[in-house]
């Protein structure tokens, strides 16, 4: 492909992509495919002669479109809002045709300088002080996997060195609530530390953990001998968004010297509103956090923003110094390839600095405002019709609650009630959601936030719900 | 940004980017900034208001593009190449313009049925049995660790459901060579082995594994009561290239049962030609193979190509099944978070496709084969040229080599003399190579295969390494 056929595709792809936005409406949100249908539409084998790019438009919108969910769609209010603004796509065109990457300083020091500047914007946009340094991961599963590695090494006085997990005589705890994210779990297995040496704490009635059975697991099990390494305190669960209480947690984390993460992945974008920064009071006191500006922020998948109060120790347990990667300039630059745990790196703090740029904190603030009484305004409705019950507080954006007749008080009945439900939306193709279910009871979960959605889109879900529900 | 507002910014950058590779030749290949050179011209402090991106094209010129290391430079003769070739571009721009998330199989089919038929269509063009099935990681770095997790587990019978490496009483070894990448000691100590674990097996004259210290290692481990766990094979390393002998490791790992992964991240591209594979002859006893299409093969960073087995085995390691993430279509589909440590994913496919349409295998193989030539071009003339020493075979494309002025026989000089050279290129601008030591021995290490290099760059190249010799 010579420059100007590049030109020419790169045009007609922009066009397509703005088309595609421009009616994103139009589109079931959810992916009406079969399994299976999208692989049909592909030859078994690779082309082997040049076929060229002419024609990827068409192949586009017949192989592609149909098999995409579209998670941009001003109805998509499943999982979290997972917003790829314009401004983002622009930044990760350029990041693409720029083909840097960032693996040290002197591979594209743009790569590593404009990181810096914008996880410095970022931390001083949710407030968070100066103590913190941000750095870029991939995802929220990640940066919970890397702090669980730093836990375990700063517990352990760097065992990787020695014998690691395999030389240790007393065994490492990690604790988080029973409604913390799966990637704890799995992060915590990763890293060796074995499932009997997780804790899922239970939670309130409001599903935030409980401090008390904390402090009790705590006690238990220094009096076995074993020792808390770890606690994983989530600022919005994924169920429910429920807040953990950080400012307890924080205490007894200066008490034991256990490492203190907080999840923070879709709540975290929040704290850019000063009015949400009472939410994870305490998180000062956290040695990692983490959220995902790929969520409710709107830059696209993936930028994962991880703070830690200690990038040395970071640096510590991830870096690798071999012949090949020095460089003259090592003693006074971030190689940020020794923050995390892929070597490459992509240019994604284009994404960031597109967006800010475009919207302005303020911009981004009036989202998100939108989006919190988006929310409320749903609660209410749940709230104030007889027929359905609402699951959770709702401090941020997301809203659980499940449809309840007066007459069906069975739960099984209830769940086939309430599945038949989410079914009829998301298969009618005009709105998507997240079942979910939740301390036992179905629930129906609706995020909200995509970039488009305005109140009318909301209406619209909660008629929808109602007419699913029979009403 | 209104729908017109990027129909208008992404021609303007389309354009920004095809003038930018137009002209890359006119640039110094490795960016000349200063520390901190990028980071001053940016605020402090993030826009409060919006600023709109209409002058985005300007602000890169003047704040970005100093900071860049051109990797797509034709005289980019440093660690790997590392291609984003036009179609992947245009790829990565659908990608975002879509912002579709493939972590489940239902949050967008076509993310991850493109990713099943193009790693299909890679496993075919490699010459890799049906006994494989891959799936796209984001470096090798990773899919190393997730190979020495996937070995840990095995091995242990899945602890990580019990105590993890905190419950187990015979030690788990790790063996790769002293020339495997660094990636490989940092995935053997993040999962927990520890240092003392893991062994670095001398190499032979041409820098490839020994096999007979090998297995005098692991004989010796298991006369002390450990497991031989996993061998990590390079096919290809690092510094020079040199193949382990995967055959007679293979033969190991049948009789002693390791897991066996092979690291071919950049020489897997060349076994896209049939003459090349006899340089990974027993990889059909692998465990698990990765290689990077992100490097040599055109599709930009990141597209890691990981190769397994047993993708049950993989999934039972990496798998979690919380409520929230279960669809209706479970059973009947692949839900690729569990094929890896994040949980969200990229719609990476595309770039694949686009590539292997655009250029077809033959278009594709017969840029390699050009590659392969124009280094043995270089080695022939290092040969010939009497001041000159090369310090590897050359089986693929990287040529290591170093002055050795017959009056200088001291080590510490040659050091010295040969860094001065590698400064005197890199500083000039005009090409860009990699310093590195071989044992002991100061080395300029040339890679070659950026898609823009033909022979002429080989040969301009050639002529600065001896005016920069003081020839």
């Amino acid at each position: 492909m010579d420059h100007d056929d590049f030109r020419k595709l790169g045009h007609e792809l922009v066009d397509w992509i703005a088309a595609y936005r421009e009616g994103i409406e139009g589109y079931p949100v959810m992916s009406p495919v079969k399994p299976g249908d999208i692989r049909k539409a592909f030859a078994a084998a690779p082309p082997r002669r040049p076929e060229g790019l002419a024609d990827i438009a068409r192949e586009l919108d017949a192989k592609v479109l149909p098999g995409i969910t579209h998670w941009n769609h001003p109805s998509f209010f499943a999982y979290f809002p997972s917003n790829t603004s314009y401004a983002s796509i622009l930044a990760d065109l350029v990041a693409a045709g720029l083909g840097a990457q960032g693996m040290s300083w002197q591979t594209s020091p743009a790569a590593t300088e404009v990181e810096e500047v914008v996880m410095e914007w970022l931390r001083q946009m949710l407030g968070l002080s100066p103590a913190f340094t941000g750095v870029i991961h991939d995802t929220a599963s990640t940066a919970t996997l890397c702090a669980l590695l730093c836990a375990r090494e700063r517990a352990s006085g760097y065992g990787q060195n020695r014998g690691g997990l395999q030389g240790t005589a007393t065994k490492l705890m990690v604790y988080a609530s029973d409604q913390g994210h799966s990637s704890i779990e799995k992060a915590a297995l990763l890293a060796g530390f074995g499932k009997v040496h997780l804790r899922l704490i239970e939670t309130d009635a409001d599903h935030a953990l409980r401090l008390d059975l904390l402090n009790a697991a705590i006690q238990e099990d220094i009096a076995l001998g074993r020792r808390p390494c770890a606690v994983v305190a989530a600022i919005g669960t994924t169920g429910t968004t429920a807040l953990d209480p950080l400012k307890g947690i924080a205490e007894l984390a200066a008490k034991y010297r256990f490492w203190l993460h907080v999840d923070a992945a879709l709540a975290g974008t929040a704290m850019v509103l000063p009015e949400c920064r009472w939410m994870w009071e305490g998180v000062e006191a956290a040695d990692s956090v983490v959220l995902n500006p790929h969520k409710w922020m709107g830059t696209g998948f993936d930028l994962s923003a991880y703070f830690v109060r200690d990038p040395q120790h970071l640096i510590r347990v991830m870096s690798t110094n071999p012949s090949y990667l020095r460089t003259a300039q090592d003693d006074e630059v971030k190689n940020l390839r020794d923050w995390g745990i892929p070597l490459g790196r992509r240019f994604r703090a284009l994404k960031l600095w597109f967006l800010l740029k475009d919207l302005g904190v303020e911009g981004l603030q009036a989202r998100l405002r939108r989006d919190l009484a988006n929310a409320q305004w749903l609660r209410e409705q749940v709230d104030e019709a007889p027929d359905w019950e609402r699951l959770a507080p709702v401090p941020l954006q997301t809203v659980c609650l499940r449809h309840m007749p007066k007459t069906m008080k069975d739960e099984p009945l209830l769940r086939a009630h309430n599945l038949a439900i989410a079914e009829r939306v998301n298969n009618g193709g005009r709105a998507y959601l997240t079942p979910s279910v939740l301390k036992g009871r179905q629930m129906l979960r609706v995020s909200i936030g995509a970039e488009g959605t305005e109140r009318r889109h909301v209406e619209a879900l909660w008629k929808l719900l109602n007419e699913a529900a029979g009403r």
